[in-house]
């Protein structure tokens, strides 16, 4: 990034190109949603984001109207990010309706592993930390989390269709188990650092799926 | 409590009592405890806490070295409520092991609904934390879910003896599955702020159990 524009007005307006200001917009964000993946939203300072970003401290403001307008654009980033990745899994034609859900769990395991397990889920993390949130979170990770479970919930349904898991199965309830026990298994696999509760998840869930 | 000796004494040793310095010492992780439960140790204040107890602020470091060592002892201290209450339900006679492994999770969810799904699992939320907080925590959180699986265990083992549960099971697997699911449970209640998602995992893992 050009050092030349890295002047600290306090509060001051950013320069008035629009391309870059976007940009700085993109970075912040980007920047928050590394540190909330991390750390959570309570132990994320403003400080550190536009530390972490090189934008002027005194310029945040300029960006986003306060730290929980923030967290909200922060929410979005993160579940459109997600939503792309479970498409890629789920609408993924050369692969069986099973197959790409267990190409999910594989996915997501990679990437997790590829942080050596300090990364959770955003989206998770903050469902934790709801006590300290602000209200307005609530209802908008709840959303996110019926967004992600539709998707999984229409996969098993092929599955169904194909005889690939077993017809006894409310494909509804189960999406929204998966997720439950999904989260639960990234939480542990956190606190252990490495990845051998989401590999028994996995293992468990595929097999409770039949046929 | 009485309000004589509540004479702010900055890092004085409080009054040598033995009785009442334990009473105060309890208060001091009961509410810390509460605290932990319900906020996470980032952000629960050390000022909160002696403030919440009637202890006089300067007092704190005679009770506990630092912070940290107090989140040991609570940890500690929950963990031995906890298991109480497991070993309550895993080893009532009266019940078979299939029932006392329901019975858990009956009981778990009336005292989740109690405080509105306000509270969560001390030990799952900071787990969750694990990020922000010291390492000697890691391995005393990872000791306690171990206990405690180990319990549920050897009641799935008891079930499986008499025939209430599938003699396909890995008790042990499904003993560390049914952990990561249920703090995974826990999560999404005190998010939902409903039990809807305790009683759908309570329903799946049973259901997984066969026999």
């Amino acid at each position: 990034m050009s050092k030349v524009v890295g002047i600290d007005r306090t509060r001051g307006r950013p320069r008035k190109d629009p391309a870059e200001y976007e940009e700085r917009r993109e970075l912040l964000i980007r920047v928050g949603v590394e540190l909330l993946t991390e750390k959570g939203f309570v132990s994320t300072g403003l400080d550190e984001v536009v530390k972490k970003a090189g934008v002027p401290k005194g310029s945040f403001y300029a960006y986003f109207e306060s730290k929980e307008a923030f967290g909200l654009v922060l929410i979005d980033s993160y579940a459109q990010y997600f939503n792309s990745k479970l498409d890629k899994c789920y609408l993924n034609s050369s692969r069986s309706p099973l197959e790409r859900i267990s190409d999910f769990m594989t996915e997501a395991r990679q990437n997790l592993a590829r942080f050596d397990f300090l990364r959770g889920c955003l989206v998770g993390n903050l469902g934790q930390e709801m006590a300290a949130l602000p209200g307005s979170f609530r209802q908008k990770i709840v959303d996110v989390f019926c967004g992600w479970q539709a998707k999984t919930e229409s996969c098993l349904r092929e599955a169904q269709k194909l005889g690939e898991i077993s017809t006894d199965i409310n494909c509804e309830k189960k999406a929204e188990v998966f997720w439950i026990g999904w989260e639960g298994a990234i939480l542990r696999a956190n606190l252990e650092r490495r990845a051998g509760p989401l590999d028994a998840y996995t293992t468990d869930f595929l097999s409770s799926l039949g046929p």
